[in-house]
């Protein structure tokens, strides 16, 4: 799309447009976005539960009663398929749903009180009473990925939504017909409920200058943001010089490193082979928990791993990618690694020209990977890099060298009840260290909505590493404590909500 | 101090150099200091709430221990006067054996644990057991106006321990000589622990390249900051270009707005603006929640409080301020305003050269303060300028303006059960908006150590504004949560600890 000052919906298998075109978002009408999402904020922050819950429900519901316009168009626009987005909505719906039931049983309105204390300080001291102000208008900024659970009624909308704070939303411009009919739905279900039209703002646009606007209006109170690392360092930067910085809850690229240790190998090596490789290439390998390291010993078992999980991949056709432009990252990312000095390829080199990518193994020893920080970088798509190591410290050193992952899988180690060696103690130190979630067990694509998931992780992960953008917890993002001291009788029987 | 290569103990009162000058920390020594609270990382990281909660204690029982050392030696360096230097030592003790008590309690070890669902998702997950792991390493840089309960042993350094993770202190070079024999207290209380010294490491100097060092280090993993707005943002700026960022706990300024309703003025005025009074010049004014913008209506009785106010200034004589350097920020401050069109003087203008400072009173309407803000600056001291309003949504207007304060009072509000009406409704929620902890009654300095204490705020007052620097939620700065998915038995043993 190089055109950024119209939006074209694309159909993502054959590249030609659908449609006319049309114009993205003036400055003018992210401006009325904005301010209509303010005044929103004062009404929307005094909502009981059990508002907030309606109006997630009927979101859900919504999407539930168009699933047979919204699936076909986001298939077309994605190239994802119908069972993958029919799934993906329904957990949209539940996702919605979750967030209206945690509300609706009061996690955003817990309260903390401690009584006053008779005395001289430090024992002594007056009533406080701790509650959760929701922050503002959040500006959130859909995915390309997830046309439905990352995007305009996703779990950024869902849990800001439930926090008490109305959205600004960003569209994503690679599916913005699909954009367009859900915010319309929205703003169906709002009007339906007599709620402002504020509430769930929309704007659209691929120019970089529509993201700056957005985050540096005034009155945006916080940034959830799912994409690139380069747009999302940019924007976060946008953020933090503002006059009055704000947070920004950024997920920026993840390599999801896979630790298959020896253990893990001592049976068929098939159906592990299989089951990883399926992962690295499930939705064309364009999951943020796609696994894009796998960390294997260097032995007679290792090699027998590693040969059978380049079978298996050869065996796999992803399907066409989102964009033209994620396929040339991809074709990219696959091209440097396979010119890197001491990186081996594990699988047919493929002509780039292909409509459908083809998956991509490579092989590089510990030292090589460690040292050049170039082969840290994800590659978005179906690409993993095996590395080879020494022994468990090795594996350790990988770790480090990637810093900060969604999730850390670790292959092998004893499910049983005595604790392991020092060298697997250090390993799965080494794992919660460097992610936000660590698997003992399966693959990291699959996100469980529950209280404790944890999708975040140290940076590049998440630029806000104690925070998550799945599961109930999402919520707690876009609310701030504030102490009450000595609050009035009235103020505490709203539960401290001081609006 | 303007030679910054090495540190210099100075009588507060006077300005005089008591003893020898030594010189500030080298690289090397900063680097080394750093590796060894790396090194203690994993140990403390893996200990369990006991032996956390005995340290705590050891170095609260030290403290109190050395009170006829430490106060003499404070109050020499602080001017601050040994009443108040007492009662802060008292209170940091208090506050080391309160999280003592809370992680002995498992503050920092709770779990949740969602037990898996069979079935196909969204509704079938994995089992998930939300866990929290210490961050590693952090930088503390000690603050000048508490010289124990934000320096070497204060709430930063107490919480980080809590958490499980060692403290580099950066010591204030307006304390050196204190925080050097501090320092060396809680050495020994790790010596005679059989911890490792490296747990409470120590840098000094007062150029800036230390700090940035310290906040550069690869090792170091948050910073926790109370300082100034100019030093702060610096260094906040300084953890996020690096190559990994890392979190910024700072508290960079606040001016503490104290809103009198006319409801809060049909009594006696007197008793209220000498409270306030004494607030405005307790400890010179050093104080984070020092009321620093006074709003109150342009009415008769508002005249009557700000004339009393005025008079009960005049009668007091703060003591010496902490340095030269905050002395001239302070006497700039105030003569900024006296020079600023619209602003008029409350209190007599007095010669800036005394050795200590005379309160400064101004006035302004709210228009004037609203558009000008060079206004809405922090002035350290005793100082407060006072904003006359027309009526409360002119108070709204000045909060907005002021955007973010550690807390915000109000003085008048029905302490009843009836709610009140619209206006006042609409000032409590731009109080809450603007602040982290609201006031109904008494004066914002003071600030009790409790579970339900929220001493942070949207920026200035905090840089991580969902986050506190006082109370016992100070120790979730440095946990980070990590989702463990299918988690062995053995772990699940250890309450999840990866270590």
């Amino acid at each position: 799309m190089t055109d950024t000052s119209t939006l074209q919906s694309i159909d993502a298998r054959t590249g030609q447009p659908s449609g006319e075109s049309w114009a993205a978002s003036t400055p003018a009408a992210i401006a009325a976005t904005v301010a209509a999402a303010s005044e929103a904020s004062a009404v929307w922050a005094a909502s009981d539960g059990a508002t907030r819950a309606r109006l997630l429900r009927g979101l859900a519901s919504a999407l539930e009663a168009a699933r047979e316009q919204l699936v076909p168009l986001a298939d077309r626009e994605t190239a994802l398929g119908t069972a993958r987005l029919n799934g993906e909505l329904v957990r949209t719906a539940f996702q919605l749903r979750g967030f209206a039931d945690v509300v609706e049983q009061g996690a955003a309105f817990a309260v903390q009180d401690d009584a006053a204390v008779a005395g001289a300080p430090p024992v002594g001291r007056p009533r406080l009473t701790l509650v959760r102000v929701p922050l503002g208008p959040v500006a959130m900024f859909a995915a390309s990925n997830f046309p439905f659970a990352f995007s305009v009624l996703g779990g950024d909308t869902a849990s800001a939504l439930a926090a008490g704070c109305p959205v600004v939303v960003k569209g994503h411009p690679a599916h913005p017909a699909l954009s367009r009919m859900t915010i319309a739905l929205a703003q169906r279900v709002l009007a339906d409920q007599d709620l402002p039209a504020g509430l769930i703002g929309f704007v659209e646009g691929a120019a970089i200058a529509t993201g700056v606007q957005l985050v540096q209006a005034e009155s945006i109170a916080a940034v959830a943001f799912t994409g690139s690392f380069f747009g999302g360092t940019a924007l976060a930067k946008v953020a933090s010089d503002r006059p009055r910085p704000i947070p920004f809850f950024g997920e920026l690229g993840s390599v999801n490193p896979v630790i298959v240790l020896p253990q893990a190998l001592r049976s068929d090596v098939t159906e592990l082979a299989q089951t990883l490789a399926g992962s690295i290439c499930q939705g064309s390998g364009q999951f943020c928990t796609s696994p894009g390291v796998i960390i294997v010993q260097k032995d007679v078992a290792g090699d027998a791993f590693v040969n059978a999980l380049a079978t298996q991949l050869s065996s796999l056709s992803p399907h066409a990618m989102l964009t033209p432009g994620i396929r040339r990252a991809f074709d990219k990312g696959t091209r440097h690694w396979r010119e890197t000095s001491g990186v081996r390829p594990l699988v047919a080199d493929v002509a780039e020209s292909g409509s459908t990518p083809r998956p991509c193994l490579v092989e590089v020893d510990t030292t090589t990977f460690v040292s050049d920080t170039s082969l840290h970088d994800e590659v978005f798509g179906s690409a993993a890099i095996v590395v080879r190591t020494d022994a468990s410290s090795q594996a350790v050193e990988v770790l480090h060298a990637i810093g900060g992952s969604l999730t850390v899988t670790l292959w092998g180690v004893d499910a049983g009840t005595s604790a392991p060696d020092a060298d697997t103690l250090a390993l799965v130190r080494a794992a919660a260290q460097a992610a936000g979630r660590v698997l003992f067990a399966g693959v990291p694509t699959g996100v469980a909505v529950t209280a404790a998931q944890h999708h975040g992780g140290p940076f590049p992960a998440s630029t806000a590493p104690a925070t998550t953008s799945v599961g109930y917890a999402a919520l707690d993002r876009f609310l701030r404590p504030v102490a009450l001291q000595d609050a009035p009788a009235w103020l505490l029987d709203r539960d401290g909500v001081p609006c």
